[in-house]
């Protein structure tokens, strides 16, 4: 089901600037029973986006409210919460009147393979290099054509691809962020530049002690070990990138099992 | 007056990928009496757009006559044509099953102040630098906020901002392309790395002999004569770039001479 600012509709204004030039931003949650999991850190996202680029943030109750009736009869959905500009002239400039549109849509959502998290998975690199753009870096914004390009380089059997950016730094996957670990210490990719700095990994930041760097290929391939993570997936090792291997992912589990158990816990506040 | 897919209609799926992710190319028309200006380079560029992002292109006789019927009633329009991916699954990966969406809308064009063309138009210099990606580099796609962004920093008295990319290459205008003369020779940034090339820029390299460049900024501020042209706004001459001034346009008037022929031309074929 989807509700185009709060009425139930599946159709938009075609003069949108979002359609128009991609000017909105967006998140992809995981709702069990109508809730949204790790909602403290997907509004914080999606407040730090909408800020950065200048669109109003709609309340949390108001999104909290629409996300449950999105989900009606889906025990399991994937939600999208989408804010465009709205509809405006035709120029590039942004019009002093422009009224945001909101966009809250659910699906039945079938989640992925269990082994994924728990045996790992293979990545490859992407060739396909992300642009530097400090002004729109972190954000998670409607303009993914990189995105799309470098997922569709892969194969249909490889899960994720990890991209460099035009310097050849380490930046993330085409759909989740990265973490690697080596001699102790937690590091994840500074995303001042490009990137999407995503809710799950937000969460990570908060549990782990984890330094922000400029990572080279060569500093996750000759990592302890590594995980990707994003909002659906979770928190994923990562068992083989290009043949090289990592096996013993006993020192990501408590990191796992908290992500469970937030979860259980927000279920559980869903209920009361 | 709006079609999609041919029929009359102003709203869309909002599943549609050109939302979601700017998958999508688009064109800016001027059109007279319902003829576009220009039409053989705006095919032409649409159809190397479309081509590169793995999209249908629509038969041109079904654009001109979309173009015609969005035009009723205008006699001068602002016609755009977007295709996008169509309505998709949630995820980058492009569909195997994706119908491509066509969006042929039409404006009222009340067009530019007269003297542009004639006396020149003051330029900035854009901070924004614009992110360097070789596969998206041309291609004038739905993912425009660098535009909106380089738009929306300059006053609203100034007429076009040039922007560099992030290695501080010159690229082009906000919503034009720059071509400048040095001692007798025309050159245009090459945008094998970023930028759009757009029709009025392929029209232009068609009628002069100019070289493809790497262009810094002191080869524009350096340059005898210069210009910003699109397919609205025509071609107009520079005459002040954040305190450089030029004056004598005199060499540029038999080019926009042969533009002025080249849509009249036009518009007496559409009338036979």
């Amino acid at each position: 089901m989807m509700l185009i600012n709060g009425a139930a509709d599946d159709r938009l204004e075609a003069g949108d600037r979002g359609l128009a030039f991609g000017d909105g931003v967006f998140r992809t949650l995981a709702c069990v029973d109508g809730a949204p999991r790790l909602w403290p850190w997907q509004y914080a996202c999606l407040a730090r986006d909408a800020t950065r680029l200048g669109l109003p943030v709609p309340g949390e109750a108001l999104l909290l409210a629409e996300l449950r009736q999105a989900c009606t009869g889906l025990p399991r959905a994937v939600a999208k919460i989408t804010l465009t500009r709205g509809s405006g002239l035709r120029g590039y400039a942004i019009p002093a009147d422009a009224t945001a549109t909101r966009i809250v849509a659910a699906h039945a959502w079938p989640g992925y393979p269990e082994h994924y998290a728990q045996d790992g998975v293979a990545l490859t690199w992407c060739t396909l290099r992300l642009g530097l753009q400090p002004r729109l870096a972190g954000i998670k914004h409607l303009n993914r054509l990189e995105n799309v390009l470098a997922r569709s380089d892969l194969s249909d059997t490889c899960v994720e691809g990890l991209l460099c950016d035009s310097d050849g730094l380490v930046i993330e996957g085409t759909l989740s962020n990265l973490f690697v670990l080596r001699d102790g210490q937690w590091r994840t990719p500074q995303l001042d530049r490009c990137g999407v700095a995503g809710a799950m990994r937000a969460w990570v930041m908060a549990r782990l002690p984890v330094e922000e760097a400029r990572l080279r290929p060569a500093d996750v391939t000759e990592a302890d070990l590594l995980f990707v993570c994003n909002s659906l997936a979770g928190i994923w090792p990562v068992a083989d990138l290009d043949g090289r291997r990592w096996r013993d992912f006993q020192p990501l589990r408590p990191l796992q099992w908290a992500l469970a158990q937030e979860y259980a816990v927000a279920a559980t506040q869903n209920r009361l």
